[in-house]
């Protein structure tokens, strides 16, 4: 083992070149992935990359040396019968996984021949949560009556930092010397960190000039970005969207080779499962899906880890099954972030998601989706094919 | 809204192009996309892509259409002294959130000024829970003491299954009539589930021969795959890695402008935060990190959510404060999976991590630039600067 | 072990005494016990009890044998300076467990002699949360807007049922094709859950009748009512209650022997065992205190739960430690329930907290005493003296 | 509201009177509570008791003012087929909220009308989770392997200090510089925590000597003691006991009043109504059972917190439904704390539970009880008769 009084010598020569610019344009990426090839005598042809124009990067990467390429494939039809999203949808998703994208469709098409999902988008808001200190306890308790009654002026001040971010309510929750504040904002079609934060750090510069706090920091932990909790459990995180189907006998027979006890027997298993477990929430595997389509369409990947938050359902119903997905904090965009990016632009476009008004259609897309992958993932357990149908399809093939 | 009464015709012409051997010559490739694009009356000249050979994405995914592509940049240097990785490190990030790698590199160089981080891999093994089903709860209660005399014999069987992952241990949880087994394996340097779920069926067919079991189910949600759980916090899944570094004083006002009581501040006050709002684990932006890496070295992404499942510590220490990371569930391979997909293996390659026996030297660095990036995020709230960088380098640029 | 198969014949025999008007009357309830002691051969002179009136009993148990009788002892003096208790205050506590009235009159007086402790109640609202069903996931989305537009039908129903119950609110969770609705009551200074059901099945009989729901159900699980939960942690269950006090540096040496520095670490060590182990809030040992209150003064123990869901804090800060509780779900009731019984009311009465208008002031002295217990467990651990004092004082003594 | 700056004068006279031998006796306790009597102007006759030797609850409370009473009851029959208790079984149960012990009864009557209720104690093994400090990150990673190699040492000391608690096993949960260790003990038929907990301290005095550790904490907050965590969820504490029956559609229609239909979807929505609150564990209201029968029978009352982590399930039955619970970390005693004070001793008498070798058979009689209790409380929500049978029986009773 290296022993910390072993010395290495970090000099100048081991820092990134800093480059022009911050050294966007092709050439200087070029350079700077050269110097990796050299410093680690490693090659990168594919990663280069052919005919991208990096300066479109910009704003979304630093030190950029080319590009990570992931192969997508598409997953459909899905029905949906939404509030925002209607018709039949073909699902891009980017994976390494063998077998994700067909146990996604095989569940997206039992779900049409059921005669599709219903979706629904019950809110829509995401947060932040900055913190206030005090001097005590008393100080801290008198802070939430004032800061309550300065809503509107906040609302206006946070009007000024962006057009996009409206500033909807906030909640006080005092802990000791500390009042962490939850700022609920309306964030149209962006996922939204960038622009409600900034306006968080507006709205604490001016409660620490109007107010006598002793510090602030424009996090708590307790919004609930990138992470699992049971507050975004309930509270949610950007937008809580449901989808749900009754799958008939016939389907669950002859297309996913189950019938409802066994299905319902699965659910009722695993859930008990995961609550040995202590788990957040319940699913069967959303988190395959919300990767898969988050990576092909731009979307802040990271976020799956709040937005798999989740709940599934298999109820028994007289007809077959009925079975749903309710989605806490799913963060999703049609504008911002990756989502002008040249590959996810073009899977956007596949669900007709691209740019404004779109981003509550995405997201009853995706709900659909991941019911579908729900479906399926339950019906091969119960039906004992989940590993015959990774030898075929999975990276376990026989070779 | 669109209502179930308005009926949809979904017909043979809907279903996604069943091509020859499941179409993954380049060319079968370029007829779905086109089908797509048809269907859809969307353009793909990007996912296209250039220079693929889709053959050799068969077993990473099904109807495949083209690649993702993610804009890929490079973090570091971060000295790493470790059980598995011992010197100085770049390391490969795929994102779109502006400003993420500009504060990993902060963080690892800040950790590289000190001195370096030390890394140790505590423990490293997968797992399974499939369970079983009694016809009450007395014939429950026997089954475990038998299964765990049997522990040789599914040892064998499991070797007869795969030559890389072992049957270690098993445990057995009862719960009402269903027992579920945790059974660990080692697994190498795979990420393994594929591996593994299929030696545990093997296993439960042995066990439906042997043993008067009602019924079985492969899974029972409990093992933690690509779900936050309080069970996966202290058992563990896949790699439980820490590391740890002393910033000092120095270091920290030069390079990170706080102090060491104010970083303290914040690890402190957001702990709160997380305790709060019910979280599981604590850390600051553990998932965007992990995000990144895996997108660029070909990791199953989703696994982000369990391996992001880790604790943070910053504690007060009299040359500095002394800053570590524990990952309790680290999902990282260097062989399998999306690893040996052309950009992953060139993204490996550049930290020499490509193939047999370097996943717990990749476990230390992802483990070593995880913790760059919590002291560059509490730096950045500590000094106020946060939403200044994510100006300079985010998304939000100013137009 | 018995089989099943083994008979055991339960004849009317076996069935517990139905006596004349429920049998609280002293002499009914001695012959139940006396048909307890033959039927199971067990003497029950203590149980007996002497004095009692067991007539006053009913509404709180059924089938009364007895009482049980737990040594009560008492705790401080604690100096509160509260929102709605202020002075000193001696706290009962009924406990077996030997060193914990000890351990608790420590960290009081160590509070007082630093000042005393802060209070404060930041919320206090009861809450129920019904569930309501549906045909699919559209209907069950349709449904949150109607009955948002109720609440102030809502209320005015809630007030033709109880007097003292105020609905203040609702919101709701839609899941799948069922919705949850959470209902938050004022409760004044009663623990409220019979209250507040009985309006909760009103509101739902009225839904019922002017909706068209399915199905409901009284409960979903989702209140909170004596269980522990990421949901009550953030929105709170009964007060939301914060007690902090600066232990100066003089108070932690001379008299909880510590300095500062341990006593902090171990705050800093037990969070990170807590968050380790998916533990929901951190505290010390809240239950401990909680329970031994919650039995001398008549609360519903179970509500424990619930209660110990909380924060504990020990701050760095100049001048020693500032250490804070924060119970985010307290049920304590000072009307109602066990509080009117003789020995209830009288412990109540050493608080000055008997009757109407002092719910609020016990919630203060609460958290104030609970304080005091964490500032002395972790001082004990701290100190390394936590053996030593249960070997002077815990059931553990040498013979 | 009080300001800190009114002073407030603490004097020696407003300490708790220091008394003889730590006055235990009758005559010494009567004088304390004269003293709080006057002190606050409250009288206490019945907190003064009549015929208890006080000196008797020397180890089990500090300063004794008298007794608590609560009104105690008794539920049954309930037939149980454990491997501990077999045969039919009265509970005693001391509460004070009403309906609780109706509610109790009627379950374990559907329990013994079906058949009775089969009980199992899977694992029985309390532990303690000391921590330990390191220098840094590779010293605390080199720990775990030396005590792993030390547990028959370790064995042998514990073995020294107590003759009841034995050390089973150890496992370490390495955590950035410091290490947590489980430490598992067999713990005969005592709550055993101040037994396992002085053993605890030799351990670590242990190795304080023999290991180069920088420091240690008896306590991590680990081991789950009194607190409701995922890791005792499925590592447990103490007890994991497990009951189940099925109830037949005779005894559901009969005795009941619901459907097994009915039952079953107050489960499921219950169930999701757990998850979206972020709940530890699923039960009905496990913790109201365990808090009246701990009261009645001496156990550490706060141990309930941990207790009512547990997994109540009904499945779906060609005969009815089958019912069960599993505690996962049940605290019970027969000998040690207050178990051998007088009503607790009556109590357990009542069970044919007082003394050694009885614990197992408590634990599955407990467990018994409380899933009379769920199939009650899950029944009375199906049926809607909740609020009816609380208006009965309940303290909301009509004037």
């Amino acid at each position: 083992m290296a022993k910390l009084t072993e010395h290495i010598e970090i000099g100048p020569t081991d820092l990134l070149p800093r480059l022009k610019d911050n050294g966007y344009d092709n050439e200087r990426v070029q350079r700077r992935r050269e110097w990796i090839e050299k410093k680690c005598g490693a090659e990168m042809p594919h990663i280069g990359g052919q005919g991208w124009d990096f300066e479109s990067t910009r704003g979304n990467i630093e030190n950029p040396i080319g590009i990570a390429q992931i192969p997508m494939g598409v997953a459909g039809p899905v029905l949906v019968h939404g509030q925002h999203a209607q018709g039949i949808f073909y699902v891009p998703m980017a994976t390494t996984e063998g077998a994700l994208i067909r146990s996604y469709e095989r569940g997206m098409v039992a779900l049409t021949k059921s005669g599709g999902a219903q979706t629904a988008v019950a809110s829509d808001e995401n947060q932040t949560a900055p913190s206030f200190f005090f001097k005590d306890v008393q100080s801290a308790a008198e802070f939430p009556a004032w800061i309550e009654s300065k809503l509107h002026d906040l609302q206006a001040l946070v009007a000024t930092t962006t057009s996009h971010g409206k500033l909807r309510n906030l909640k006080c929750y005092p802990t000791g010397r500390q009042v962490i504040v939850n700022l609920g904002f309306g964030i149209g079609d962006a996922q939204g960190m960038n622009m409600i934060v900034r306006a968080t750090e507006a709205v604490c510069l001016w409660i620490k000039e109007h107010y006598p706090i002793e510090n602030y920091f424009l996090f708590s932990g307790m919004c609930g970005e990138k992470r699992a909790s049971g507050f975004i459990m309930s509270r949610g995180k950007g937008k809580r969207v449901t989808a749900g189907a009754l799958l008939t006998h016939e389907v669950l027979r002859l297309y996913l080779h189950v019938t409802a006890d066994q299905l319902f027997r699965v659910w009722q298993s695993t859930v008990q499962g995961n609550i040995q477990a202590g788990a957040i929430g319940y699913n069967g595997h959303a988190s395959n899906g919300l990767t898969a389509i988050f990576i092909a369409t731009g979307q802040d990947v990271a976020n799956v880890v709040n937005s798999s938050c989740s709940m599934t359902t298999f109820e028994p119903h007289p007809d077959g099954i009925y079975a749903s997905v309710t989605l806490s904090a799913l963060s999703v965009a049609t504008v911002g972030g990756g989502t002008a990016l040249p590959t996810p632009r073009e899977a956007l476009r596949i669900m007709d998601c691209v740019g404004t008004g779109k981003a509550a259609k995405l997201a009853e897309i995706v709900a659909a989706a991941i019911l579908g992958g729900e479906v399926s993932m339950g019906a091969a357990i119960a039906s004992q094919e989940f590993v015959g149908a990774h030898e075929r399809y999975g990276r376990n093939r026989p070779k």
